[in-house]
């Protein structure tokens, strides 16, 4: 019988201290739950002199990772360090000793997901990743044990809290994309290289990972249709609220039937862009750094999980509750319960992705047009030449040179046809074209 | 090495169906998860000649639960009759065989859930009850596994459709009470006796079973403080809109400092009632059948799950996510790797229920009263007198017989005092009143 369990945490920034700050103040919750206490043995990071503003005895700091993995004590190793090397390196040397791992790293899984998973097969050791998606929401294990027995049809969500915030902001203020990015930096819930956040890559990366639990599927992070919500004018936002809409960045992946399409059979839908979405549905209601999975199961029907999205307690909450799971089956003396990816290894099928030219959906378009009699009807005409109808028309805003913007909202139509006639527009009929995907 | 893992059905009805349903169309799908098949080896219910419109093998139905339980090709069982007796009997001669349960009767765990959790665990045999509670929403996993490191301060949850379905019906179509009903029974969404829904026990029951998990703490369903809807009319939900807010039955579960009460050191509130909550809250958005759960947790923040609370496939679906991880479990080998109720037997603590008395809210009033002048100033006295002060009133509606109803919203108030100022008015100075607590 055990009579403690010893975690070695790697990295001790943000996260990293949410994860130790409730491993002290829930000792003894957690101890009533496991029956035993569990132990920090160790804390790795290059910085162990600046203060994190939280107690810890200086001896458990250390700068050997390495070292750290390897101590005898360390029953459990949590990475926490973020980026592709050296957390790559730590996660398959611990799964290689028989340490289970607990990570919050959500490029690495997206980049170099598939090897790691198989380092943790072949040891038949743990990986537990709850905190890599949506911070405290419990995504992961909804995904991978309560709907097991799901035929999951389609997962949209809002998967990235700066992006959101950024979007509520310039939506609430009328304050354009600069000006809120600058702000939300000054806060610190902008880092200080945007991009990642903003280019739409976390949220794929973070996609690619929800896809592989819910189709049981490989993806590759490159396949995921990827575009951010730097374009996005306070202009567009305000249209899409006449329009009745909400604008969101967010993370789709759908079972799709091929029919009339270039592919056939089953294939998914995977991409990642600003997207408008009803007023009234319950995504829209989603602000500020808030995050929200909605799924639609074939027996589930809709289900929706909202929290915090980030930030150093709510990711750590979700390390925790992966630490506490896995410390459940180092005293049970299981391992390889559910495999990773929670499909049997061998059974993952190769599902297609469908290519972004055979997506069907009503779009929004904005165009700058020279403000004359007969350009609407110019406009009109290659749209409708691209088999492209139109819905409703609205003139925004003010003349700027002698432009007017205008924006318009199409019925379905095919991507391929949209981006055709949106060459064939090109710069001689507009300026600064725009369009946004509409989901329904 | 197993080949397959048994499973019997006990109760052939709305949900048991479904997830028979589930296991046969999704059948491929969980043989992916698991490495092996699940197998349905019987179905037992009294009445095993009605047609249920889904294919089974005629030889799997049987009136014989108990001997189906201790039938040798029965790995695990799942009750789904519902009701106190035989259930209870089923279940616990079950487990006594070291035969996994899973089950949805929320009623008899808030009832005898004690006695069935220590079976479960002197036998070391595994029970899974996500059903229970929140029909398809994962919430119990949340509790049990997620949440396991976080201090959960505050459950709020719509927890029953049907009376959340009569509510949002009231509310939209300005129709009564009995006309909802009526419909609902029609519809298929009410039972013919509705009162476990309408009058909140059922609701208390989850309740119940919530704060168990999320505390640590055994509950008496007595302790429980529950109202129902049958009381609401359309014009409070109208008074309600124009003071804000929206009404919904709510179970609460609420950490409470006990400063300033009868009772010393921490308490639990606990309380299933129509609640006024602000129209701008994410529960306020949840209408119908729908059901959702939200929780404030110290480390996770807030989070809410929300989804199909009823119904055959999605209720089947949470049944169908149990099974899969007990499945999961005789697979590994293991058992009592979670205890029943997440915490370890020993260390359920004796919290403390905060008497109803004690509790502190603004309120919602409505008075109908003779149209006279003064009889606002003798109201307003009485409540006065009893240290209540009024925020807002509303004169609402038509006179009636010389009578008018006036409506108000109380500064927050104690309990004791607005139940003590409520008979004080008594029938000399209102007829019908009524009082709705204010969540802020």
């Amino acid at each position: 019988m055990r009579e403690k369990i010893g975690i070695a945490i790697i990295g001790f920034g943000t996260v990293g201290c949410g994860v130790a700050k409730i491993l002290i103040d829930q000792a003894e919750l957690i101890r009533r739950r496991l029956g035993i206490p569990l132990e920090v043995v160790g804390i790795a990071d290059l910085d162990i002199t600046t203060s994190r503003g939280i107690e810890i005895d200086k001896k458990l700091l250390t700068t050997d990772a390495k070292g750290l993995i390897e101590n005898p004590k360390t029953d459990m190793v949590v990475e926490l360090i973020g980026g592709l090397q050296p957390a790559k390196q730590f996660i398959e040397n611990a799964l290689a000793l028989g340490k289970p791992v607990v990570t919050a790293n959500k490029a690495l899984l997206a980049v170099h997901g598939e090897e790691i998973y198989s380092v943790s097969q072949n040891h038949r050791t743990d990986i537990g990743f709850e905190a890599s998606v949506g911070g405290g929401i419990p995504i992961i294990r909804t995904l991978r044990e309560g709907l097991a027995g799901e035929k999951v049809h389609t997962i949209y969500g809002i998967i990235n809290g700066t992006a959101n915030y950024i979007l509520t902001k310039m939506s609430e203020e009328g304050v354009s994309f600069d000006e809120v990015v600058a702000e939300a930096q000054r806060a610190g819930y902008a880092e200080v290289d945007p991009s990642t956040d903003i280019e739409g890559f976390d949220s794929a990366h973070k996609l690619a990972i929800l896809i592989n639990l819910a189709f049981g599927t490989k993806v590759n992070l490159e396949d995921v249709y990827t575009e951010g919500i730097t374009s996005i004018d306070s202009l567009d936002l305000e249209a899409a609220r006449e329009f009745g809409y909400t604008v969101k960045l967010l993370g789709i992946a759908k079972r799709s039937s091929s029919e009339g399409t270039s592919m056939a059979g089953e294939s998914i839908e995977a991409r990642v862009h600003p997207t408008m979405i009803s007023r009234h549905s319950p995504l829209s209601q989603v602000h500020g750094v808030f995050n929200a999975i909605h799924l639609v199961g074939e027996s589930v029907g809709d289900l929706m999980l909202y929290g915090r999205g980030a930030g150093s307690l709510p990711t750590g909450s979700a390390v925790v509750g992966d630490i506490i799971e896995i410390a459940r089956n180092l005293i049970a003396g299981t391992r390889g319960r559910i495999p990773p990816c929670s499909f049997q290894p061998d059974e993952r099928k190769a599902l297609l992705l469908k290519p972004m030219t055979d997506l069907r959906c009503p779009y929004y378009l904005r165009f700058t047009v020279q403000d004359t009699p007969g350009i609407l009807s110019q406009l009109a005409g290659v749209l409708g030449d691209h088999d492209i109808s139109i819905a409703s028309v609205l003139q925004r805003g003010h003349k700027r040179g002698g432009k007017v913007p205008v924006v318009m909202i199409t019925h379905e139509a095919v991507e391929q046809n949209i981006q055709a006639a949106m060459q064939a527009i090109g710069s001689s009929l507009s300026d600064r074209s725009m369009l946004i995907r509409i989901e329904s």
